[in-house]
């Protein structure tokens, strides 16, 4: 295949996958070596969920990090990946049982197939080997990074929990929830990959800011195309969040913007199992009206810009250059 | 109070407690502390899980095995104790959402309480929580004991519930399950003490297999109670694992040796949620014709003497009474 004409001032995504494919598969590699449970249904499970089709951004933004910093290069980051990858996927496993989620990128969730007690134990597993390998690098700098994130996670979740169906909820919380539950485990991502770079304590602050402002770049875009994916690729019901009584970004906005009318609508449809969907039509179509999807959007475009702010401190490069793309790739996906 | 004439040669497990109480208030104490959400209703659920009846049997373990080594004493095994407690609330949080249990020691659970997804992120708050203690001591050792016991428990759960309602499960099966589900626990505890004590290699190695085979013993016990404890004592429903189609010591006994319309009489009660309390009565009533019960409180028993063989190689002392006595108390309590 030639390549296009852009190829050769700015690589596509899929250019960036091809190019980091040998430390990517490494990551793979590393991911089957860790799953080494002597219950062969723990193994089973957590294989399912971890090669349900995940575009493993962490395990690249890690690589890319990585060799950012690096002079030297070690193989510390390739288990780095597999430790923040198992740590997302424990995650997942817990979050489908919360939300009672049935399906997940087009597939049928560990719950579904197995059982919520399987989902919330190969979860506890997931995570349990998550720190068991990280120790196993013995650096307590990466200890501290992995624990602080987790914790962050979890308080992110249960935030957003206690914010369930609360139309009132400010863009600010929003943001700050966001931040915790989402942009954490990739701030650590690419802190981590710092760390195992061998970077300075500046770049890897750098790091972690860039990672940070993408994270909530990336989650505000998620919330944003739970309400315009197309289904096939999204894989799972189109106004999950709205059903799920989840008041994301462009229902901030339209709450704000919207006329009394609008929000008596709103209230009407919202965290309604039985919601219809010509009702959820009608929410969209309020959104399209007052902008709401076209702000969610650009929030998530300003924290991309944000984010690549703070990688102006690393010289030009390959890898500095990988990382802008797969910055504008996360607001861009799937749409 | 006069002491009893007993006390002199022997203490009674309620002098055991008032003996370590300025121990036990500081790990109180440091559970307090410990627990420093920014998500205030994460401290709220913990705390109310962490204040809700537990004996604190795996603390004074700690304890104790500390003080059995130690010429010095720091006070590391109190903070390690605050970490082994979060730990087991952390299992206990998720055994509720798994089992959908809704009593636990007499009060409702906190997923009656606060619903599913509370318990579950809670339970993962606590465990990252307790990685997080467990690592400001910057001491390897520790991190891997702690990262061991997680991973076995998990394994033991999962296990245990790939055998649900299998009445075919052998005892060694049996066994084995609880040797990880239970016991990890608490040999980690009683080991961590012998780390905290500076005791040399044999002697941290034999606190684990005193802790080891005492928590076969506890988890024998306590599948026992099951059957015959006085409800309010045990503080939720007899005959729980009956119902949930969990296959236990004298329900394993029972099939070993009953008649073949024994067992047909096991098979129509097994599992079915509408038992009856009189089915519940006639299965017990076997068990008491067969010896199943006392079959198993002395499985229980030869499993106590076996751990407190393990403290012959210490020095005779108060500290390796009150051991002795503990053991004697986890196979005797509440009956």
């Amino acid at each position: 295949m030639l390549p296009s004409p852009k190829t050769a001032s700015f690589p596509t995504i899929q250019e960036i996958w091809e190019q980091y494919r040998p430390d990517l598969l490494k990551v793979e590699s590393q991911i089957q070596k860790s799953l080494a449970s002597e219950v062969p249904l723990i193994n089973q499970i957590a294989l399912y969920i971890l090669n349900s089709g995940g575009k493993r951004i962490r395990p690249l933004l890690m690589i890319l990090s990585s060799k950012l910093c690096s002079s030297h290069q070690g193989e510390d980051h390739i288990l780095l990946a597999a430790v923040v990858e198992f740590i997302h996927t424990a995650t997942l496993l817990h979050d489908d049982v919360i939300d009672e989620g049935n399906l997940r990128r087009g597939k049928k969730t560990a719950r579904t197939l197995w059982g919520n007690h399987a989902s919330i134990l190969v979860g506890d597993y997931l995570y349990a080997s998550a720190v068991g390998h990280g120790l196993s690098l013995n650096n307590q700098e990466v200890n501290l990074v992995l624990q602080k994130a987790c914790g962050h996670m979890i308080e992110g979740e249960m935030v957003q929990h206690t914010h369930n169906s609360d139309l009132g909820i400010r863009e600010t919380d929003y943001l700050r929830i966001i931040q915790h539950k989402t942009a954490s485990l990739i701030a650590a991502s690419c802190q981590l990959g710092g760390i195992a770079g061998g970077g300075s304590a500046e770049r890897k602050e750098s790091l972690f800011q860039f990672g940070q402002n993408l994270g909530i770049a990336f989650q505000v875009a998620d919330d944003t195309l739970d309400y315009i994916a197309q289904k096939q690729r999204l894989g799972k019901t189109l106004g999950a969040d709205l059903k799920e009584g989840k008041v994301t970004l462009p229902m901030i906005h339209l709450l704000r913007t919207c006329s009394d009318e609008g929000k008596r609508q709103v209230i009407r449809t919202f965290g309604s199992d039985g919601s219809s969907e010509k009702q959820f039509d009608q929410i969209l179509d309020l959104m399209h009206r007052h902008g709401s999807i076209e702000y969610a959007f650009s929030v998530a475009r300003g924290y991309v810009e944000k984010a690549k702010g703070f990688l102006a401190a690393f010289e030009p490069s390959v890898h500095r250059t990988a990382l802008h793309v797969v910055a504008d790739y996360v607001v861009s996906r799937d749409h």
